[in-house]
C-alpha cells in the first residue's frame, strides 16, 4: 500500500523557486570575472535561470544533453547550473586547471554539444577546439562590452544570449532521479571518470548537510564557498544556502588570500568552506598583518585532512569553529563530520583537538563501514584500519557509461579507495588512498602518516612515502625528501628522526633526496609517477634482483 | 537521461538503522506508564522493534495491513512504529482521548486487525471490543508481571510476545513510497478521515525540520515530545531525534505540570514540542513555586496559537527561545516557523514579538499561497486573508479510501481549511478555519480575532463567535459568552469594550450569554453545535422570519 502523500519530486528548480518565493531579495554577491563586485539576489537569479532555460532549449539543448560549464564561483555560473539542469539537461562542471588533453577527452566523453566558459578560459578552449567536434557552441559568461576577441567557432555572448527570453518559463516536471550535473574525478590514475548526480541526490544531500549537526546553515547565515563549482558542486552549498535562503558570495576567479579576505570582512561571512590550502595562505596573511575575523564564525574544511595546527590556530586565534570533513566526488562531497556526539564525555581542549583532526562521523543518508581485502568487517578500535565503504542516498552507483566497470559490492557498498580507521564513537580518521598504502608482511603501513611525520623534520620541505618490492616483506616504505634550501640533510638525520615518533616496523628502509616531486592538476602527490621512477630501486640488504 | 547514484530508499528503518550504527548508546529515557523511569538506548531499540517485526510476521501481519496503537510517549510505543512500518504495515495511531465512538469508528474504517494499547486504556476497549470484529488481537504494551486482567478476547502480553524473536530480524526491502502511518483528523465536522503517511514523507520532513532554521535537533540536545505520538507523529522528533543522535525524553501518561517538569529538569532537555495549554500549566507552575529551566533552550509550540503573552514569559522571563509553528495532520505536523530571516532590519524586542506571534514562514518542501473563494491569489500583504494552500513533499494527496472525494485542486494545491494573511515576507498567521470566517457583505470576518479580544474582558471566562443569517449582509457575528463566576456582564459592557479594539463593521450584532461551550475531544470549540443552537436566533433589528 501507498501512501497519499502529494508527488512533490526533489527537483533542484524546486530549491530556486523556493528561495526566489520566500527570500526573493537575499542577497547573492559575486566577484565577478570582469572585476567589479556586482550584486543580484534570489528572485532575480531565478528569472534569469528561467531565461537561460528559453536559450538552452531554442540553441536545441534536450533532456540528457550535457553542456558544460569553465567557470568560478558567480552568479552566472549558479544560473547556469539551476537553468540547464531544470531542465533536465546535465550540467558538466569541468575543472579548468586539468591538463588541456584531459579537458578535451572528458568533454568528448561526456559528449558536451554546448560549454559555457569564463572569458579567462577562452585561451584554454581554443587550444583544443579542434578537438571538440561535438561542441556546437560557446557561450561566454560576460556581457558585450566585456567580450574578448577569440578564434572559437560558434561564440555567444551570455548576456545577449539570454536577454530575451521569457523569465518566467516554465520549469517542465522532470522525474527526481533524472541526471542534473556530471562531474569527473580528476584521479591519480587512470582515465577522469564521471560522476553523475541526479536531482534527487543533490537535493537530498543539500538537506542532509542543512542539519544543524553538519553545516547548519540559516537564513541569516552569509555563506562563502571558496571551493570551486567544479569541485564537487561547491561540496553543496549551492544548493544549501537557497534552500534556507542564506546570502551567497561567490568569490569569482580571485583566489588569493588578500581578496577572499576582503570579501570575508566586507560582506560579514559567517561560514564558508574551503581545502586546507586556503586556510594556509589566510592564515599567513592575517599572521602578517595583524588582522581577525571580525564576522567569521565556522569553517568546513575538506578536500585533504586539516593539520592539527591549522584547526587550533582557527579556533584558538581567529575564534572560528572547524567543521572538519571528509567526502569525495563519489559522495556528493560532505559525508562524515567532524562534531561531538551528545553523550561522549566531556573533552579537554586537547581531546577536543584529537577528535577534530579526524574526518568525523557519518550524516545521516550516509553509512560506512571498514573492511579487508577479503571484504570482512574490521573493528571500530581506532587502530585497525582497512578500506572504507559507504553507502547512501547521495553516492555513486557507477561512473558515466559505465567506466571501470561495476563499483558496488554484493551488499551495494562503495569502496572509496581510502584507507581509513573508525574509532568506537564512528569518527572516522582517513589514513591513506589504499593503493598506496604499503603492505608489509599482511600488515598495512600508512604513507600519508609517514609523510605527515617526516615533514615534522624543520630541514623537510615536502616528503612522500611508496611502497618498493621486498622479496620477505613484499613491499617496504621508501621516503623520498625535498630539503628545505639550503639544508643538507643525510638519511640518518632523517631516520633518527622518525625513531620513536612511528612504529619501529613502519620505518622506512631507506630514504632518498630528490629535487622534484611530481603533482597532479589538483595539487595531490602523483605516487603512480613516483613508483614508477623508482620501480628499480633495490633498498639496503637487499641483493639486486637478476635481471629478467 | 537518470543519475548514477545509488538507490537508497528514504525509509524509517534506515533512521533506526543509523541511530543505532552510530548513536548506540545514546539513551531514551521513559516515564513508563506502570510508573518507574526506565532507560533504553538506539541500539537496544532497534534489536527489539526488529524482535517486534518477527512477533507482527509471525502473528500474520503482512504489507499494507494497518496495526492500530493506543499509547502514550514511551520507547516501546517508538518501538512499535518503527517495528511495524519496517516491515511495511501502517502504524495506525489512535487518538485514546476521541470519544470510544468515534474510536471505534477509525479501527473499522482503517480495517485494524491488532492493537497495542498501553494498560490503562484497556477499559476503553473493553467497552467497544464488541464494535471491532476484524481485531484479531491486542497487545498490552508492558511485561507479565504489570498484566491488568481484562475482557478483552485474544491479549498477548508485549514483553512475552517479542522476547523469543530474532533482534537480528532483516529490515525487507521497501519502496519509499509505501504507507508507514496513518493518522485520523479529529475533525470539528462529519467523520474522521485517515491521513495516510509514507516512508518517504516522513524522512524528508525530519531532514527538513532537522534543519538549523528550523527545529535544528543535534546530538548533543535532549529532546522531548510531550505531543502524543498520536497526535500528528509527536511532530516528527520521533523521526528527528534519531537522525541526528539525540537523547529522547518520552513522558508517558503524566502529562501534568508537576511531572513534566521534573523530567525537564531531571533530564536536562535542551528541547521539547507541546500546545499552548501544556505551557500554561507549566509556566503557572513555575510562577507558584519560583522555580526556573536550568536547561531547556527551546520550545516549539503549535497545535493552536501561542499567545503572546506566552511567547513573552517564556522569552523573557524563563530564557527559552519560542518557535512558533504551524501544521496539521496533513501537512505532517511543522509546515511553517517563526524564525526570523536573514536581510530584516533589526527588530527591537516588540517587533520580534510580532513576528513571533505569526505562524511563521514555511520550510523547504512546502509552498504556501492564499486564496480568495474563487481561487485566485491574495496579496501578501499581512492584511488581505484567505484560504491558506500548501504544497509540499509531506503533505497530504487525498484522505485514506479517498474519503471526502479530491483534495487538491487543479495545480496541486491542498486547501488547509484554515484563513490565513501572509506578509511580505512570507510570513503566515491564520486568522480563523474558513468554514468559521463570518461571510459579511463579501468580506470576512475572522471569529479567532473576535474571540481572542472578547476574552480580554475581565469578566469574561470563555467566548465564541459564530455567524448568523442576516437577511442583508448574509451574515453577521454573534458573540457567545460565559461569564467568569461571579460577574455580572451585560451585552452593553461587552460591545463597550470591544469597541475600539476592533473594526467598526466586525462588531458582534449581539452579544449572548450561557453557561458552557461545547468542545471536540481535542480542545476546540464545536462551532458546529453552536451554529446549530443558534440556527434560529434573531438579531436585533430584523424581523423574525416568517415560519416556512
Amino acid at each position: 500500500m501507498l501512501g497519499a502523500m502529494q508527488d512533490w519530486p526533489l527537483l533542484t528548480s524546486s530549491i530556486l523557486d523556493y528561495a526566489a518565493r520566500y527570500h526573493g531579495t537575499r542577497e547573492i554577491v559575486t566577484r565577478t570575472v570582469e572585476g567589479p563586485i556586482t550584486r543580484t539576489d534570489y528572485a532575480t537569479l531565478s528569472r534569469r535561470a528561467r531565461q537561460l532555460a528559453g536559450a538552452l532549449r531554442r540553441f536545441g539543448i534536450r533532456e540528457g544533453d550535457r553542456v558544460a560549464t569553465l567557470a568560478w564561483n558567480t552568479h552566472r555560473h549558479m544560473e547556469a547550473w539551476y537553468g540547464i539542469s531544470g531542465i533536465g539537461a546535465v550540467c558538466h562542471t569541468v575543472n579548468p586547471r586539468l591538463f588541456p588533453d584531459q579537458i578535451a577527452y572528458i568533454a568528448n566523453h561526456a559528449e558536451d554539444t554546448l560549454i559555457l566558459v569564463d572569458p579567462p578560459f577562452l585561451p584554454l578552449l581554443e587550444g583544443i577546439a579542434a578537438q571538440l567536434p561535438r561542441v556546437r557552441g560557446y557561450v561566454v559568461l560576460t556581457d558585450r562590452a566585456h567580450m574578448p576577441a577569440t578564434t572559437l567557432p560558434g561564440v555567444l555572448c551570455y548576456e545577449e544570449w539570454i536577454a530575451g527570453e521569457d523569465a518566467d518559463f516554465a520549469w517542465p516536471a522532470l522525474a527526481e532521479r533524472t541526471a542534473s550535473g556530471l562531474c569527473y574525478t580528476s584521479g591519480t590514475t587512470g582515465k577522469p571518470k564521471g560522476v553523475l548526480y541526479s536531482h534527487r541526490s543533490c537535493v537530498v544531500h543539500a538537506l542532509a548537510t542543512n542539519g544543524a549537526d553538519v553545516v547548519g546553515l540559516r537564513s541569516i547565515d552569509c555563506a562563502m564557498p571558496i571551493v570551486p563549482m567544479y569541485h564537487v558542486n561547491a561540496w553543496g552549498i549551492v544548493y544549501g544556502a537557497p534552500m534556507v535562503g542564506a546570502k551567497l558570495v561567490l568569490p569569482g576567479a580571485r583566489m588569493d588570500a588578500e581578496s577572499l579576505y576582503a570579501l570575508l570582512e566586507d560582506e560579514q561571512v559567517t561560514f564558508t568552506a574551503a581545502v586546507p590550502t586556503i586556510w594556509l595562505s589566510l592564515i599567513q596573511l592575517m599572521e602578517r598583518t595583524g588582522t581577525q575575523l571580525s564576522s567569521l564564525e565556522r569553517v568546513a574544511i575538506g578536500g585533504s585532512a586539516a593539520p592539527r595546527g591549522m584547526i587550533e590556530t582557527l579556533e584558538r586565534t581567529y575564534g572560528v569553529r572547524v567543521l572538519h570533513a571528509w567526502g569525495m566526488t563519489e559522495t556528493s562531497s560532505l559525508a562524515t563530520i567532524s562534531v561531538a556526539k551528545g553523550g561522549m564525555p566531556p573533552l579537554s581542549a586537547e581531546q577536543q583537538l584529537d577528535l577534530q583532526v579526524k574526518q568525523g562521523r557519518p550524516i545521516y543518508t550516509v553509512l560506512t563501514k571498514i573492511t579487508d581485502d577479503a571484504g570482512r568487517d574490521l573493528p571500530w578500535d581506532g587502530r585497525t584500519f582497512g578500506h572504507l565503504m559507504v553507502k547512501g542516498s547521495a553516492v555513486a552507483s557507477a561512473y558515466f557509461k559505465g567506466e571501470g566497470g561495476p563499483v558496488l559490492d554484493a551488499d551495494g557498498w562503495f569502496d572509496t579507495g581510502d584507507v581509513a580507521t573508525v574509532d568506537p564513537d564512528g569518527f572516522v580518521q582517513i589514513t591513506d588512498r589504499a593503493k598506496d598504502v604499503i603492505k608489509s608482511g599482511g600488515e598495512w603501513i600508512s604513507s600519508i602518516e609517514l609523510e605527515n611525520v617526516a615533514v615534522g623534520h624543520p630541514g623537510v620541505a615536502e616528503a612522500a612515502v611508496i611502497g618498493v618490492a621486498h622479496p620477505k616483506w613484499d613491499e617496504r616504505p621508501l621516503l623520498i625528501v625535498i630539503a628545505k634550501p639550503g639544508q643538507t640533510l643525510t638519511k640518518e638525520d632523517v631516520l633518527a628522526y622518525l625513531d620513536g615518533r612511528v612504529a619501529k616496523w613502519w620505518m622506512p628502509d631507506d630514504v632518498v633526496f630528490v629535487d622534484d616531486i611530481p603533482h597532479t592538476a589538483t595539487g595531490k602527490i602523483q605516487k603512480i609517477a613516483l613508483r614508477e621512477r623508482f620501480k628499480d630501486h633495490v633498498l639496503p640488504g637487499i641483493a639486486k634482483p637478476a635481471a629478467p
